[in-house]
Order: structure tokens, then C-alpha cells, then sequence
């Protein structure tokens, strides 16, 4: 089942995908809902992001070949994380599938795109153990956690490089049935593929994390955990467009423009 | 003008204070509201978290001698900042007035308390000056940003050192008429004061803070900014009452408890 949030004359709804039709619905997908009996097809909606989370976690380092990369960029000694510490992002950055990511205007040219698989969780949950972790996920979606490369290595925090307004695509739905196992990420820059790799071959789990996360901190329904990404991004210009795929989930596409002012 | 949330018989009011009553208000503080009529004892009620933020912005480092001691106690060389980058904490951790800061069952003994003065966002602001900064706040309330210190130094993220649930205190009210210039933050430890600073001298004011952050990503109303804290702590045992005042807003006290599993 596939979930979105979207627009329409002014009204943002909550509905079911079949087909190319959107079922409205009240309440939450992870909670109760019962139809409207009002549809809208998908062509003819904007798509929002598809959930506004309470905590907005974020793997950072969690794929060997993004981990050595990105210390051979910083000319630093690759460290491999020992254990899943989560990190943060926020809701501020959130845009939607289809909007515009727009380079501030004192960035440098080191924006790059992040391909992430993002878990949403559906229960709240308390010291959940590995075996169990994955009972409490309502479903999956994809993100794009963009950087600006300067700020994140200049910086003491990533209030900028990863938290400007605008660089955190997530979208385009959330699949409740999603397959991880096989699933392939590809990122595509105006067209061309610059990066195809296994969504799955994480250094830490899924369950690692939501089963390590929740042993400090109560997940909640709506929380989003961004499980990081792989390999190294080109440099992202004014007017390109990054669109990533992650094999039966769907797509996420977006535009990206320089401010001047 | 003092904000409380509060609850009673299961329900949760948002009011303001006048003298012991509440007046319980619909609609929210910074925006559209009007009374309801109904009002309550301030001593009957449980204290609520006074706003979950869509974003809680932490500005860490920003008081001198606090950055000195904390860089005496890693052994390492003190680095003063020099931006005002803000960082982030997760709603997940946070709690009211009186209520119980759990330490979990395999932190160390450095459990540490930070006093914060704490900026209650009112308006939606994006690229604001220093000038005009303080024009977007609605008001100001306490926060204890609680730290496992050990955690703090060998963890990757401060996820569980400062973002384990119940390590943010934060109220008891939100007051829109407080005066920084001249404020003390006084903590006590069991009633027995342990620091006393001046809450105004900070490295980076908060105008500096708003308008820098502001640059990058919009602010909105309920978003706040904890405004880091001067010295340091000893170490807090389960067992413990910490109160945080800060003179001409009020008192946030809550006790500490130990888990055993």
C-alpha cells in the first residue's frame, strides 16, 4: 500500500494510492483512518512530504564505500563507525518530490546528493531487541540528504551544510510493502546514472539501529530514520535535475537552483 | 504574560497565569487564541512540556569558561568557536517541571546538568538581521540540557549523552515579558548552590544566533533555541534534585532516578 500526502485547491490531504487514483482518508495511516469517499488522481495533485516527523534521525556513515570516500575527499584517514549512533536532521530542510532544492547563494560548488532508503515508524516503541525491531516500521520512503561539502567539513555543526532550507527531498510516498532484500538504489543526474548499489549492503542494519536507538530514546509513530547512503555524488549545478530510484519503492526527482540573493 | 501546558483528569490545557489561577485558552499562544472560561488551580495541575517544537535548536558552546572546563576535563586544548552554528537536540528527551530525569542503567557517573535560558520562536522568519532579530520571539523559558559525559566523548552523535529520554527539562512557563539584561541563572544541587552566572554573557548573543541561523533556515513559531550554559556540573546521583533559576523567569527543578535495568 502506498501512502501520500498531497495538495489540492488550497486543502492538504492524506490517501491510499490504487492505481492512478488517490483515496482521501481521515486519521493517520499508522493509527485510525476511514475513507472520505473522496478520490483525486495522482496526475492532477502536488505532491507534500509524505510525513512531518517528530525526530528526524539520520544514519550518516552506514556504507563501506561512501565511509572511504569521503575521508579520501577530506584527505583524512577513513574511520569506520564501531557502533549505530544515530544522528539528527531537520524538519525545516524537508521539500517534497517534484519541488526545487535551492543552492543558498554563498554555497560553494561542492553540492552533492545523498541517496538514502528512509524507514518510517509506525509504533512507539521502547528497548525494542534486533529480532523485533523491524515490527514497529510502518513502511519506507526516499530521500535525498544534500550537502554542502565546504560547510560540512568547515563548520562545527551541519546547521547549513545538510539543514538549509530545502535540502532534504523525501518523497514520493511511503510504501508499506516494500522488499529490501534486492533492492537496488540508482541516482540518475539529468538523465545519465552516476551511481547504482545495493539499498541493503549497510554497514549496521535497520534493526541494529531501531533496536539501538530505542534502548536511549522512545521511537514514535511518524519518526523517520534515514539509513545513509553510498559512494560519492558529482558536483550539483543550478538546473540540474537528481533523481534517485531505489527498486520497487519508486522515484524521488528534483530540480536544483542557485539563489543569487 | 506567562504560557503554561498543564493536564488535569487526563486532558491537556494550554492557559495563561494570572496570580495561582490558569486561564485555559483555545487555539495557540503565538498566534490566534481566545479564552474558554475555564480555569484551574496552578497547584492542581501536572506541568506539561510548555511547547514541542518542530525543531529544537541548541546553540552548544557559548559561554567561555564552560567551553574551558570542558575542554580542561577531555584534556584537550580549548577551542572557542568562531560562528554561531547552531545544533540540535530531539524532542523525544524532553519533560516538564518535576518531572524525573532517568539516568539509564549503564551510564557512568559523569551525569552532568547544563542551565539554559531558552528562546521560544513566535514568528515564520527566513534571512532576518541581528538588528531585527529579537522581533520573531515570543518568549523565554528554562531548559536543562542533562549529559552523560563519557557517552559525550566516545559516541559518534550525542544520541543517547544528550538526546537519552528525559534528559531535557524544560519550563515551567513560557514568559513573553522576561528581561535578560541583568538575569543570574542559579543552580542548586539538593538545595545547595553549586553555580551562578550571568545569563547575558554569552559568546554569541541571540540576536547573533537568530539572524545567522535564519540565513540558512526558516524559523517557526514554537521552534526554540536553547542558549548553552557557563561552568560545569559535578556529578548528579540518582537521588538528586536539580533547580536551575534564572532571576525574573522562574524555576525548573526536577529530581534524578537510577535505573537498574
Amino acid at each position: 500500500m502506498k501512502w501520500l500526502r498531497y495538495s489540492t485547491r488550497g486543502e492538504i490531504f492524506t490517501g491510499y494510492l490504487e492505481g492512478d487514483l488517490l483515496h482521501a482518508v481521515k486519521g493517520t495511516p499508522w493509527g485510525e483512518w476511514k475513507s472520505t469517499g473522496v478520490q483525486h488522481e495522482l496526475g492532477a495533485v502536488k505532491l507534500e512530504v509524505p510525513v512531518i516527523p517528530p525526530t528526524f534521525y539520520a544514519a550518516g556513515l552506514n556504507y563501506v564505500k561512501h565511509i572511504m570516500e569521503v575521508a579520501h575527499a577530506k584527505g583524512e584517514t577513513p574511520v569506520v563507525p564501531g557502533a549505530a549512533d544515530i544522528g539528527y536532521r531537520a524538519v525545516n530542510a524537508l521539500i517534497a518530490d517534484q519541488e526545487e532544492v535551492i543552492i543558498p547563494a554563498d554555497a560553494g560548488e561542492k553540492i552533492h546528493y545523498e541517496a538514502e532508503l528512509v524507514v518510517v515508524i509506525g509504533k512507539k516503541v521502547k528497548n525494542i531487541s534486533e529480532q523485533d525491531a523491524l515490527s514497529c516500521i510502518f513502511g519506507y520512503t526516499i530521500g535525498n540528504d544534500v550537502s554542502e561539502r565546504d560547510w560540512q567539513k568547515e563548520d562545527r555543526t551541519f546547521f547549513r551544510s545538510k539543514n538549509s532550507d530545502t535540502f532534504k527531498p523525501m518523497g514520493p510516498w511511503i510504501d508499506t510493502d516494500f522488499n529490501l532484500h534486492g533492492a537496488q538504489t540508482r541516482v540518475s543526474v539529468n538523465g545519465v546514472l552516476t551511481i547504482e548499489f545495493d539499498t541493503e549492503a549497510m554497514l549496521f542494519s535497520i534493526a541494529t539501529f531501531i533496536s539501538r536507538t530505542s534502548r536511549y530514546a522512545t521511537l514514535y509513530p511518524g519518526d523517520v530514520m534515514w539509513m545513509g547512503t553510498d559512494g560519492t555524488s558529482p558536483n550539483i549545478k543550478g538546473g540540474d535535475t537528481v533523481e534517485i530510484e531505489i527498486t520497487g519503492l519508486g522515484k524521488l526527482k528534483n530540480r536544483f537552483i542557485k539563489a543569487h540573493v
